[in-house]
Formats: structure tokens, sequence, C-alpha cells
């Protein structure tokens, strides 16, 4: 099974645009163990985007369009199609309507160019958009099988995970149940992880096991095929134990957990409430946490001290520790973290200085950052980092190494994390 | 001339990375005035990557190749080029030197296959890596010119700005002076500055005037042709006078300004320092202008106030405040902006409070947002957003807002900011 994705848009040849929809439909691909061989970017212009569908038919069996069906006469992509494969454009009620409701819902008029994103080719399954008005397409012929996708990414993106991709194993005779589950890291090199479970990635079969490093965070994608859901997934558990027993420690989560949206979980589930001083991150950390939605009912706010003078005459840091250990040391940490507890009357309180760079600050490398916990009653317990990034590579870090720092603390301590 | 674009790597096919390179030398080759036609993205497969330079020789004068210049049995990209052109790989003693030496610098044991990164297409212009290891090529036959560079962007985007892109004019007979310059935009939305500009752009011959909208700024990039940088300059100039003319009070800066680059200019060449009381965006307009290298200077820190008794019992808002016109007002911003000033003794004091959504909060719909500015003696003032975005789009938008309001009232009120 070999599959191209063909991109369609004269704004992503003036690098205006990346072509993310080929990263994210290449993704789901390899979930289901599509090949794809080539992505292929054209603009606006049915002559070029002809070529590139010919060229596409000698290499491909499954060819995914994304761009170009929209209601401008720019958007070129069905007709192409229609004129290359023969097929009638024919409207398609249902989208009709529901192209009609969407500008009731926005309460503009509906002009009269935007009937054509109604036109679906004839034959095809229709592929509704629920986030966009363009409905998608899928097409069988003979020797091929089209996908038709609108280009904006939040339309294009349900569309193909919800509506095109169930279809696909039906698409080629493929009875197999294919499961994909994604085991989630922090605080371990993709190298090291890789090490500890070398022999698992050397004999890989079903499940197959794929590490991918991004933004400082490794996963392990576990993908098995079975002819039921339930015995694939035992399969995927069987591997997912051997993985937990060599390095449980630094797992924090599964397919579309954050660290962020995994601390709100923890924080909520056993009622802790939040409070941060941060001077070298200056809020990265709490907005951060905040991005989740429903945080409000844990995160009760904090300072941004960026100053000495606001360390000690805002938080509370006595200048002593200032002056015997300086801004940047566990001390001063844990006395930011414990001021911040108190001051904000909350379970946790979370300390974060360093140095993000590129210049030296306190007396410290750039890279270096001291993080300090104050948890309840414990005694508060510090963390330290020598990064070796840009400055704001080095700010990011050190926010995911708190949260990550935190879930490992509370599990320790025994509070509920998994 | 018509240029195509070839991405060489496995990781790109499997959804792994986004081909971020196609982008950036779309964007640069559109400044010069080059037709992108294709971008093509193929595998680690010689028989593959032969296919795709054929079909490439078909339909381009200038092939452009990224990705597989390293030293695994997986980079070929050189190696298939020299076997389909007939050149020969020759060493090239400059960049094994430089290779050398990068192991020496990091301290690391050079294993053999290192030196495969040396060897370069006979006859070629060697392009030097300043950021890496593997140098690119640039080499010319009758028919057609071909460039390769590394994978890595930091590598690729450099050597393609400062060694490729100089020698592309001369390279197809151009004697001509290409510049281009961008200029920056906020409050005002893409549709309504191409409505101010419309007959610009319609009649846009030398310079061409291009707009484009990402993440609520817009820009428009003026490109002048001419025979000489100074004659180049004036056409811009001229083009530039009028626009700000037009739509001058939306301009926050050129080229590679940012919102918070610009403010931190701005704060520092008057010597205004800042601190702010964030509820909705929870730290992120202190951690965005933070990510400016030497904000230090100028902001001296704040709160984070995610609760209401935070608000009146750490930061002072007045109880009354809160119980009369609520937390999402223009009473609490103003508010919240005159206590930070007060409490943590700055020339400028920012309040921000509101619903980022999805859910309502304090009494008003998701989206709205409160920001108040307090500025030395100046009565402070308070400005309204309705944003209809996601939860973090309308977080990143009150904090662009607010920078950009924040830049207005300066220039409103005398300060030097452009």
């Amino acid at each position: 099974m070999k599959a191209e994705i063909i991109a369609v848009g004269s704004e992503l040849l003036l690098g205006q645009i990346s072509n993310t929809n080929a990263r994210f439909i290449s993704s789901q691909l390899a979930e289901l163990g599509i090949d794809v061989y080539f992505h292929t970017v054209v603009g606006d212009n049915p002559k070029r985007l002809l070529n590139s569908i010919e060229i596409a038919e000698n290499r491909a069996d499954l060819i995914i369009f994304t761009g170009g069906l929209g209601p401008t006469k720019d958007d070129l992509t069905k007709e192409t199609i229609s004129a290359h494969l023969n097929k009638k454009l024919v409207l398609d009620k249902q989208a009709l309507l529901y192209i009609e409701d969407f500008f009731k819902r926005m309460n503009r008029e509906m002009t009269e160019n935007n009937k054509k994103q109604a036109l679906v080719l004839e034959g095809c399954t229709v592929l509704p958009n629920k986030n966009g008005m363009a409905p998608g397409m899928l097409l069988t012929t003979e020797n091929h099988s089209y996908i038709l996708l609108p280009g904006p990414p939040k339309e294009m993106e349900p569309m193909f995970q919800f509506e095109a991709k169930p279809l696909l194993p039906k698409l080629f005779n493929e009875e197999t149940v294919i499961l994909s589950h994604v085991m989630r890291f922090y605080g371990i090199g993709e190298a090291e992880l890789e090490t500890r479970v070398q022999d698992l990635l050397d004999n890989q079969t079903n499940p197959t096991l794929a590490p991918l490093a991004s933004d400082g965070e490794v996963t392990l994608r576990l993908t098995a095929k079975s002819n039921s859901e339930a015995e694939a997934w035992e399969k995927i558990e069987l591997l997912q134990k051997e993985i937990f027993d060599r390095v449980g420690e630094y797992v924090y989560g599964y397919n579309n957990d954050s660290l962020a949206s995994k601390l709100q979980e923890i924080l909520v589930e056993n009622q802790l409430t939040i409070s941060a001083a941060e001077s070298m991150t200056a809020g990265l950390f709490q907005s951060e946490i905040a991005a989740v939605k429903g945080m409000g009912a844990v995160l009760v706010g904090g300072m941004i001290t960026y100053t000495e003078s606001i360390k000690v005459n805002q938080l509370g840091v006595e200048q002593q520790v200032i002056d015997d250990f300086g801004v940047v040391s566990s001390e001063c940490a844990v006395a930011m973290a414990t001021c911040i507890k108190e001051k904000f009357d909350t379970n946790i309180g979370i300390g974060i200085t360093g140095a993000a760079g590129p210049d030296a600050h306190g007396g410290q490398p750039a890279g270096t950052v001291w993080i300090g916990i104050a948890l309840n009653d414990m005694s508060p317990v510090s963390y330290k980092l020598s990064l070796s990034g840009m400055r704001n590579t080095n700010r990011l870090r050190a926010v995911k190494f708190t949260i990550h720092y935190l879930i490992r603390l509370l599990r320790e301590q025994g509070y509920k994390t998994i």
C-alpha cells in the first residue's frame, strides 16, 4: 500500500506557510502501516496540478489532496480531478444545507460563489466538514483511491482523523485492527531511553515500537495489529509493561497528555492548590499550566520577581539568603517556594531562579537553573539544571523540568499520579 | 526562472517533522523574484530520489535539495546526484579540517564515517557550514543549477541565506539589486489593511507589495529591483511613505522586529520601568516580554492574581470595585494596573483580566478582555477586547494587544517610539 500526499496552494510555494498537513496525514498513515513515498506541493494552477496527479498515479495507490476546495476562482482541486477522471461535479444537498446554516450562524449573507463548495465528485463518499464549509471526498477508481481534504488544518485534521481514516482499512480489504498507543517520557534523553529498550527496538515485529524526540520530550509509539481490538490491546499492554519495568520512573502520561494537562489532573484529583514565584521564567510556568482549561480550580496565582528588591521586599525572601548564596542558588529557590506558598496560602509553592542566557546571572553561568518545591509540611526540596540551549529554549525546559520534578515528587509522596 | 525544492528524509514521510526548510527557502526565493513551482519530499531511497531528480529536471531550472548530507549510510543525496550527473565525489580539504576541528571543540573522537561529510561534487562551489559539519554545494551544468543543503534548519537556514542566496542573481546573469523591506502592523485586520492600500496593491510593479497575515499580525513586504542599492531603497522609501500616511498608526516596527522586542527598545530608550498584574493571561504577558534578552533592565516583575482573594488581599484591589463591577471590568483592570504600579514602584503598571474561554468568567462571555494601563502620573486608561478564538489564542491575542496599546499610548504621550 503506497500513498502520496499532494498539497495544493500557492501560499505554500511562496513560503507563507509550512505544509503541516502533510506531516499530520503522514503520521496518521504511519499508524495504519501505510507507506508514504512522496509529498508534493503544487500551486493553484490546473496544468501543474494535473502534472502532479499523473506523476502520483504512476507511483502511488492512494493519493491524498489537501487544499483548493474553497469558494474562490483559485480553488481548483476538485475541478481538475473531475476533468481528469471524467467524473461530473454534482450538488450535495447535505453539504449545501450545512453551508447555508453556517452563514446563518455567523449572521452573514451567503454569496453565490459559496454554493460551489457543495459540489462533489459523482460517486464519491462525502466526508462532512464539522469545522468549516467545504466537504471532503473519497473516490475510488479501478486502480486508485483519491481523498480530497480542505486546506485549513483545523478543518483538515479532524476530517482526516474522524471521517477519512476509519475508511482506509476497508478500502484495502484490510480486516485487521490496528491500534496505536503512545507512552510519554520526561527527564530522560532519547539516546538513554533507546539504550534501555534497545533489544525491544531491535526485535520488534508486532507491536512495532517507534521512538520520537521533540522539544526535550521523548515518546514511544506502540502499534499492534490483530484480528480484534481486544487482542491488539493485549499485545500493547504486554509490551508496555516491559517498558514500564525498565523506565517507568520517566513516564508522565499517554497519548494526548501534556506535562501541563497531566499536572492539572493530578492537582485536581488530589485537591492540591499551587502558587509560584518565578524569576528567570518570568511567568512562563504559570502561563503554561494555565493554558489548560480548568486550571483555575487549583492555580491560585503567584509573583514574578525579576529584581532582587522585589524578591526581598514583596516576596519576603531574606536579604541574608541572597547575600550568602546569591539569587541563583538552591537556597534562594527554596526560599522563593516557601515564601510564595505561605503568602498565597497554597499546598504547593514553586520557586524558579536561574540564568536564562545568553549572559551569566547571579554569578552563575547561562543555563544554570534552580527549582525549589515546597509541599505542605514537607521539608522543601530543590533541583539544579545545567542547560545548554538558547535563552527561550532554556526557559521552556526549566518550566517542563519543574512540572516533571513536581509530578515525580508527588508520586514519591504517595499521591495518585497515574 | 523556475525552481523546485526537494527535501530528502524518511522522517518527513513518517510525519515526525514538518518540511519547514521548503517554507524558508521559498520565502527567500520569493524575495529574489524566483518562482517556485513544486516542492517534493522523498525518503532516504536512492531509486526514488533519482526519480524525483529526473522529474524536477523536466520542470525546473534550479533544483534545491535539503537533507541527506550527513555521515550515515542513509545519507545519499550527493552520492545519488554524483552517479546521475556522472560527477566524481572529491575530498574538500577545507571541509575536512573544519570537521576535525568540530570534533576537537566538542572534545569527542572523530569516527571514520564522518570523513564522508567532507566529500563534495567535482567542480562545485563549496558552501561552508558554519553551524554544523556537512558543507553545502552549488553545481551548475548546461541546463540546470543544483544546490545541496544540509537538513537541520539551524545549519540550512544560515547557509542558504549567507552562502547560497548571494550567488543566485549572478547564476542567472542577473545584475539587478533586489531589496526587500517588511512593515509590521498590529491592531488592524488583513482585510481592512488591504482595503486601505487596495490601489497600491492593484497597481504594483516595482516595488512589489505583498500582504501577509499570521498570528493576528499583518505585514506588508515591499520588494524593489534596481541597478543600485541606493536606487532600490529610494523606491521602497517612497512607497513606504505613502503607506505610512494611510495606516501609519498601526505600524509597530520593521523587518525582524517583534512586538516584544519593539516594546523593550522603547522602554529602554525612554528609561521606563514596567510591572504587571495578570489574571487571564497568568504570566504570559511578562513571559513574552522577558523572552527578549535584556528585558531585565526595565521589567521589575509583577503578580499573577488568578483568584479574587489574591487580587484583593495580595495586590490590593478594593473589594468594593470587584463587588460593584466584577473581576472582568474596566474598573478592575485599572485597579490592577494602578496597584501593581504602586506596589512595585514602576513607571508603568499593566492590568489584564478577562475570560479566556471556553467558559464565561466574572459574568462576561468567553473572549472578553479588559486591559488597564497606568503610566506615571497620567490618569489610567483601559481597553476592551471581544475575542472569538480558542482559549490560548485569546490569551496570546490579549498579550499582543496589550503591547500594541501600550506602544500606541507611549507614542501619543510623546515618548520616542519609532
